[in-house]
């Protein structure tokens, strides 16, 4: 990640901080800055003289410092001042200092506690209701989660995977009738091993990337940042799949409680997502308060199950009832157990989560982070192998109408509140299981977009601190995977393995590089953990992308790619418009002035023919940096001799820079009429009329600024022009659009400035 | 219609002209802008001195002054220039007269004929090709038709009913058997009554509104505002009805011939909305020589039909067929026989569409109407009559797979050619009688928009002279109410009758009135005729009203209950803007100026203090017609100091006006770092840094803003704002957009002027 941190603007290498949007300059740009600002000052004169005395005092106070959140649910609402026009005109007067001479006290008091900019009002207010007050920049830091807070809310994804990848595998067994189901111990047993591979592996990573070390930073760094990206790929494609998954699962868990709601399914899944929206716009600590009971409660009743089915296996001498007779579709083969395997494997998923999200502990956080790791780990193992055994055990096999640990739970307690507890449980935490998703993809998103890989704007901090925009555009996908597989989570797993295991699989042969070149104390021990994790993810990639292919492998593959293609000219794109905006050094080569006072700054195509012409090429380029480099012409574009025109014609001359009218006309009477009024008017302005025989009004208009500017690329064409703002929106319509028009016309013509003069309606 | 010719803007009463939509000053704005002007002069000094001299020659030429269309098919395409920013960047260089001084050649060379606005390139001449070139204002008087293209193109619609007027009536009375049809010569002879009293009447009508005398013009000059209003609703309804009845009964017409075609009714339908909007957007000549055939051969068509039918029926002694026997629902009574005869009457649809086009004819216009009319007239009645004679002659009665016509042209031609020739011109005059309503909507809206009554953009003529937006409107209504209705004829003949008859009893009444009033030679005949044909119509409109209230009748009526309340809403909207954007006179009571020379017009908040308090309240207002009246401040927003944040203020500091420079800050580290650039730099400009410490930009951007003007209303506030404008659109989204928010957070506060300063990436 080389450069990245000079331009993480006070955030950590995991985690960009508030600041990142508006990242410092280089050294070059800030010599580059002192030698404009000394030119600045050679052609005109000091500040002091420069710019007349400000007619206002500028300073009207700031924001508030802090916060006032109270602790209470209503505590947190703080008043909102509403910021649009309608405000101004009575009711909200200034009250105190209006009439002084200094408004700071009148421009704090006013200051809307809500910052938020989707509308203030009776939306700023649900807003609030739903999200909380706003929280400070400078309470980013404090966010922090302790390990028994941390363990549930980002363990719940690979914890609540048991509710579905033990039967994952089964299913693809059960294809081979008796002699397939005779290989689940067997890849159960390699899936364990995995398991702890894997685990032990991360361990290594949070120790090595105390500030947080996903897969995109430990690839990026060590094996290049097109590896990072490939990983980052698979992660964005993983979070994604996640919350699809988890709450198809979870779902299917509901409904086979209460048969009822199948068709309910697709709404259902949606409403999830929505609630998960809502919770994590919130930010991190409420969310996890919230979402700390079910993980709990669903350990409780895994290891409630597991126990109850091995005291009733006890009682017959732990011989498995055989399962019933399925009609048998395919052979025993390596095809069939490798998917098996790849199917049974997704029960690891969001097993990295915690690696990810090492700065959201509680100091020491690598510490507290390895040990939550490993009791999430044990727990994994637990819970997984447990659910296989009984399944061995019951002979109980996967049905479309009812999950596998709905069938053992019914075995184990018929249909009683412990049943009822179970299914609730695991629903609540397949449901919430969605939220380690919320928690990464945001980050990883963030530190693409710190990177330059993606929009900045997903580097923008909520007001609630979290990202918000991350979280809706994670929410939007998901929905949209959801609703597209019909939340059917069979139809899912096929997608979900290549992604997860793409990201461990650069991730760990990133950490085998890292230890290699770093060789810190028990580097060999590392490397070799880290070395075994790499090839066994690697080889479940393998057989999950090759098995799973046709069946679902090819649109997480497709992801991967295009997510590859737009992230790298999202860079491209970066890397060109930074190169173009760096200010330059010639800009400070502007010859010594000849002209005018110190007071005419702004003197018209300054210096002799000669001279100007051969400025001309290198002012056709919009790089003025001085104001003496800028040479005005306004054009005011005047239908009507309206107050609103007239408005516009004397803001025009009153900027005391050359200055021209132009019409359009229609028809020659009405370019006769204009005129004529002209003349009326005292000729104060020079006035062009222009006959659009063909009736348009935009286009003749575009095309006279468009060769004026081509005449004379040296001038900066100021085009102002009057534009009436209705009160109502619905009544915006009645007007003419023409500025509107204008400006979208204008926007893409060279160092051409577009100044609205707004007249209200009232 | 007191005022509306003074703003009629160079067109006929019945017309607005090409100017209509720069309506001339009215005396009193005159006097005002006198006055305006020599205040403007008492201020300043004389325009040479006042504004310097400009750094340009302004004018670059003119448009071309006419169409260089030719009379061949591709002799139409006007070469096309682009208009594109993208134009600007090499191969289009201005050749000629680039080096020199002035360059009216150049821009007369590189003026585009296509004024077009929608995109020029590929689109605009796929644009040319479907409508050919553009035609100049001047043409538009020339646009006439002579009498043997008006009567097909105007009476397309009133002979073309006869397709479906008869089937109507049939169709109702058929309910009580042969009882019913019993009624069918009674009442077809009041229809036949009708027709002729309303020819008649109409004929007064042109002759009295010799510049085109719709419903709308007539009943509004003669019965007050309101009753034009509420005949222009009718007739508003009524063109869109037509349309979409047209092109039901057209379609029926084909489908009777093809019945394979009948899944694909709408999808046809929707196809003719699109070809005759393609046809009209061409203008009216061209659809004129298009629309003629079919008519002609329409007419041949019937009497054809007509004649070959009494030739039968003279074979067998004129005894009529009795009629199969149906299924009788209803009784005779005064409602069927009353549903029967409005059902009947929309035969009658479109005999007033000559009145309302008497300028489109040659001259002298209204002569050649009336004439026009007569024809019409004598042409519909035989044709009604005849088809009425032939139904009751062969017993045919409606049928839901076949219309009445294709069942007779059966009868008498079988399956042969005749009978195709009779099925095709059926369809094609009644898909072009649809081309009436095209002609009258856009005439009636476009005087409903010179009066206020309608968006002023409805007086717009497209580059083909057309009202190309009232015609786009009037095709979207039409297909819209064509699909609700799935394109049957006869659910929508009961929303039909209302909206025709009641401006023709409104126009009529409006007649008797004008007699009475103008008491011309032969008055009281003709009061005579329009009050017969006024109290028929009331009585249809009455009889249709009532007796199919259920049936569809209450649709119409809430259509121009809802019409009325837009447009009077309009008109109080556009009356309230107007006196808003009057010129006052109190702009030119300025004092004598105190302050600088004659070169500093725009001394900040001018005057001692006292005079600089009582003015505020005046200058809060958006009304300062006069320089002096204007103290700038410009408000730079910056966020970066890279080139297009430099540029930015050098632009704001070489306009000459106090200028001030806001920065928002997410943390307090940041706003540290940028107040230590702005040192490095030099402080040329004075930087005012607003902590935002719930990350937003824009909301407190925005207030600082309205708080600096809630402090300081006598100051223009100048907000500059820098904005960087990517190649491409898709690329615009990974740049900041606080540019455009803040333009739109902005726009509805006062006397705050937005200046864009666009960087563009290359």
């Amino acid at each position: 990640m080389t450069g990245a941190e000079e331009r993480a603007g006070g955030g950590t290498a995991g985690l960009p901080g508030p600041t990142a949007v508006l990242p410092g300059l280089s050294d070059e740009q800030v010599r580059a800055l002192r030698r404009v600002g000394r030119a600045w000052g050679r052609v005109s004169s000091p500040p002091e003289v420069w710019h007349r005395a400000l007619p206002v005092e500028p300073d009207l106070g700031a924001f508030p410092a802090r916060a006032e959140a109270g602790s209470a649910w209503f505590g947190r609402l703080v008043p909102l001042s509403p910021l649009r026009a309608r405000s101004l005109s009575g009711r909200r007067a200034v009250e105190p200092a209006a009439g002084a001479g200094s408004g700071a006290e009148a421009g704090a008091g006013a200051v809307p506690a809500d910052a938020g900019t989707a509308g203030a009002g009776a939306g700023g207010t649900v807003r609030r209701l739903l999200l909380g007050a706003p929280l400070a920049s400078s309470a980013f830091v404090t966010e922090r989660m302790r390990k028994l807070v941390a363990l549930p809310v980002l363990s719940a994804d690979a914890l609540s995977s048991v509710a579905y990848g033990p039967e994952a595998m089964i299913t693809v067994l059960v294809l081979a009738g008796a002699a397939g189901l005779a290989y689940s111990f067997p890849v159960a047993a390699v899936i364990v091993f995995l398991m702890l591979a894997v685990g032990v592996s991360y361990r290594q990573t949070i120790r090595a990337y105390p500030h947080g070390g996903g897969s995109y930073i430990v690839a990026g760094e060590n094996l290049g940042p097109t590896a990072g990206l490939v990983a980052a790929a698979g992660l964005m494609t993983d979070y994604v799949l996640t919350v699809a998954v988890s709450i198809a699962s979870g779902v299917a868990a509901i409904t086979s409680a209460l048969p009822g709601l199948v068709p309910w399914t697709v709404p259902l899944g949606v409403l999830v997502v929505v609630v998960l929206l809502a919770g994590n716009l919130r930010g991190i600590r409420q969310a996890g308060a919230l979402f700390a009971a079910p993980t709990y409660a669903f350990v409780i009743a895994m290891f409630a199950l597991i126990g109850a089915g091995l005291v009733d296996a006890a009682e017959t001498g732990f011989r498995p009832v055989a399962p019933p007779a399925l009609p048998v579709t395919e052979t025993v083969g390596l095809l069939l157990i490798t998917r098996a395997f790849s199917s049974g494997a997704t029960a690891m998923t969001g097993i990295e989560a915690i690696s990810n999200a090492v700065p959201a502990f509680r100091p020491v956080e690598w510490r507290n982070a390895r040990t939550t790791l490993s009791w999430m780990v044990g727990l994994l193992i637990a819970m997984f192998a447990g659910i296989v055994v009984l399944i061995h055990l019951t002979g109980v096999v996967p049905h479309s109408q009812e999950t596998v640990l709905s069938q053992l739970a019914h075995l184990s307690f018929g249909g009683g509140w412990m049943y009822v507890y179970i299914q609730a449980a695991t629903a609540a935490v397949l449901l919430l299981a969605a939220n380690t998703a919320y928690n990464d993809f945001p980050r990883v998103l963030s530190l693409l977009a710190r990177d330059d890989y993606a929009p900045k704007t997903f580097l923008r901090l909520g007001d609630r601190l979290a990202y918000s925009r991350s979280i809706v555009l994670l929410s939007l996908a998901a929905a949209l995977v959801y609703i597209a597989f019909e939340g059917r989570t069979d139809a899912l797993i096929p997608l979900y393995a290549v992604g997860v295991f793409l990201a461990f699989t650069l991730s760990q042969s990133g950490m085998v590089v890292h230890w290699w070149r770093r060789r810190d104390p028990h580097w060999r021990k590392s490397l070799v953990f880290n070395a075994v994790g790499a090839v066994l993810s690697g080889l479940v990639l393998l057989t999950a992308g090759v098995s799973k292919f046709t069946s679902g492998a090819w649109v997480a593959l497709i992801a991967v790619l295009l997510f590859l293609l737009v992230t790298t000219r999202i860079r491209s794109h970066y890397t060109a418009a930074r190169a173009y905006l760096r200010l330059r050094p010639h800009a400070v080569e502007l010859p010594a002035r000849t002209g005018a006072g110190p007071l005419a700054p702004a003197t018209p195509a300054g210096g002799p023919p000669a001279r100007r012409e051969a400025k001309k090429a290198k002012e056709a380029e919009e790089a003025e940096v001085i104001p003496g480099e800028i040479h005005h012409l306004s054009v005011v574009a005047v239908a009507t001799l309206d107050l609103a025109g007239m408005r516009t014609l004397a803001y025009a001359a009153s900027l005391g820079q050359p200055a021209l009218a132009v019409h359009i006309s229609t028809t020659e009477d009405e370019q006769r009429r204009f005129r004529a009024y002209w003349s009326l008017w005292g000729d104060h302005l020079p006035l062009q009329t222009v006959l659009s025989p063909y009736r348009a009004v935009v286009a003749p208009l575009v095309h006279y600024i468009e060769t004026l500017h081509r005449l004379n690329p040296e001038l900066t064409l100021t085009v102002i022009l009057p534009e009436i703002v209705t009160r109502h929106r619905r009544h915006q319509f009645l007007h003419s659009r023409t500025a509107a028009r204008l400006r979208r016309a204008l926007r893409h013509l060279p160092k051409i400035v577009i100044t609205t003069v707004p007249f209200h309606l009232p």
